[in-house]
């Protein structure tokens, strides 16, 4: 199944000509899960040529602005695209006034059920589960309630070890699924066949830590450690970490220490301040202490597997 | 002086990836109004190179989200690149809260003194002037409170006759202005010289109409004869009326039809459905009619002087 990533944006609070506020797109399985929704978001998900029909699922870190500007905008567009299914946001407390407000304010159709989950905790919850993922809160430290968020692939089932299993005529189709679930098969005799000698280990679950925005905080590392792919916001280099701090952001040498200390695979950066026209300049100050810091530019994708 | 209008976006409710909802700007002496502000207004305005600390007064039509939704981050914006002085937004009744719920629930900075200016009558009036220009309301059909907004550049002076004047010794530097603005001279032995002998007229005001969202609507045209360009929605063809009709919009065989009736010198086209995937087609049908219907792709500008 795996994880497949893509950023719909990447710049901090103004967007430029080339340059979108915070958005991405985690599919699994061809089914997309939004990760917060900038002004221009609608326009993004279309250019990456992704379908706005499969959306059922939002995630919003903050009410900032730039984070959720895009929001009001793609309901609408997906109410005149006579959308019928419900749609789920998870966001913070306020988000259903934020929306609400807009569209009864401009008249909007109101046909799709929106199901607002409202977030206030301060520790780490599991706030969804389909059968594809899980997933927790990362509570970040902004200058509002700010969460990340952590998806997890479920756990895979294993793998049948066909040949180990034709050794054994008592075995049917139909008890593949218990096997592969991890049980031992019994036969006839009470002899107990173990399930590791029927099956190959299934392949290690994915993991994606989308954490934007916030200070550098330790803290959020436990939840973190070694997650394929962990997005960490760095909108300053590391000569402005004064500013970094007094703003609630994080500079790319904070964000390679975070990914450094908690051993993830692969970093990605983003919420570039638009004071720099080419913000591979913080990747690269990233990719310095951090190796596997990965540049992705807007509509670029990164996949887990 | 004369006036230069900029298409930001052209395009109906659903924006794509190369078409851009309601937005315009009106240029008069450097000084950019803006009409209108679907999502992704702001971009557009970086693409079309327009400086948005410049921006002092925005015109809204109706609170239907593809004419609205980028406002909020405008204002945003505005705020973030350190914007002090006010800002005037002239647009229906709501918009006060629409605008204010969105910044208080995204706490966003709050140094700029937003002026709203609420509009409700359903009668043409004067709602702004300045040193350039005069504005009024043009009441359109539509399923919402809507306003057209007709531009009218300010009466410009005469142009003085220098080499008449050198003819009368006694006229001063310091009677100039009186002179353009029309007076006769009066020699002190009590002849008059008559003010066209000393000037020559002024070159004729420009004139901006804009009229969208609104059905076919006749009573619009005592409003906007003679203009020097009319900007008239035009979301659907001909062949689909009954939809424009049903949905308080027009077809571009009305719009062409509006610009006949009231003689205007230039007819512009937007607003359309992106059922459209080439726009032109629609304007075809307004030029078949109307032969001075101008096409203009988005960042376009048309000159009127």
């Amino acid at each position: 199944m795996g994880f497949k990533l893509t950023i719909l944006g990447f710049n901090a609070a103004i967007p430029t000509a080339f340059a979108n506020p915070t958005a991405q797109i985690l599919t699994v399985d061809e089914k997309p899960y939004l990760i917060d929704c900038g002004e221009g978001t609608q326009i993004q998900l279309r250019k990456a040529k992704i379908k706005f029909s499969r959306i059922k699922t939002i995630f919003i870190s903050h009410l900032h602005g730039d984070h959720v500007y895009g929001l009001v905008g793609l309901i609408s567009t997906l109410e005149l695209l006579g959308r019928k299914k419900p749609l789920q946001i998870f966001g913070p407390k306020g988000i259903k006034q934020f929306i609400n407000a807009q569209l009864e304010l401009t008249a909007s159709y109101r046909n799709i059920e929106l199901i607002f989950h409202e977030l206030e905790s301060t520790e780490s919850e599991k706030i969804y589960e389909d059968k594809r993922i899980e997933v927790f809160t990362i509570p970040l430290i902004h200058r509002v309630y700010t969460n990340g968020f952590l998806f997890k692939e479920r756990q895979k089932s294993k793998k049948l070890n066909i040949d180990a299993i034709k050794e054994q005529p008592e075995i049917q189709v139909c008890d593949y699924e218990n096997i592969k679930a991890g049980k031992d098969f019994t036969l006839s005799n009470g002899k107990v066949i173990k399930n590791h000698t029927l099956t190959f280990d299934a392949k290690k679950s994915c993991s994606y830590a989308f954490c934007s925005d916030t200070s550098y905080n330790e803290s959020m590392i436990p939840m973190i450690e070694n997650v394929d792919l962990l997005y960490h916001e760095a909108t300053f280099k590391d000569d402005l970490k004064d500013l970094a701090k007094l703003t609630g952001h994080s500079t790319a040498k904070e964000a390679a220490e975070i990914a450094q200390k908690a051993e993830v695979k692969n970093l990605i950066l983003g919420h570039f301040s638009n004071r720099y026209s080419n913000p591979k300049e913080v990747y690269e100050e990233a990719k310095s202490i951090f190796p596997n810091t990965v540049w992705l530019n807007q509509l670029d994708s990164f996949e887990m597997d």
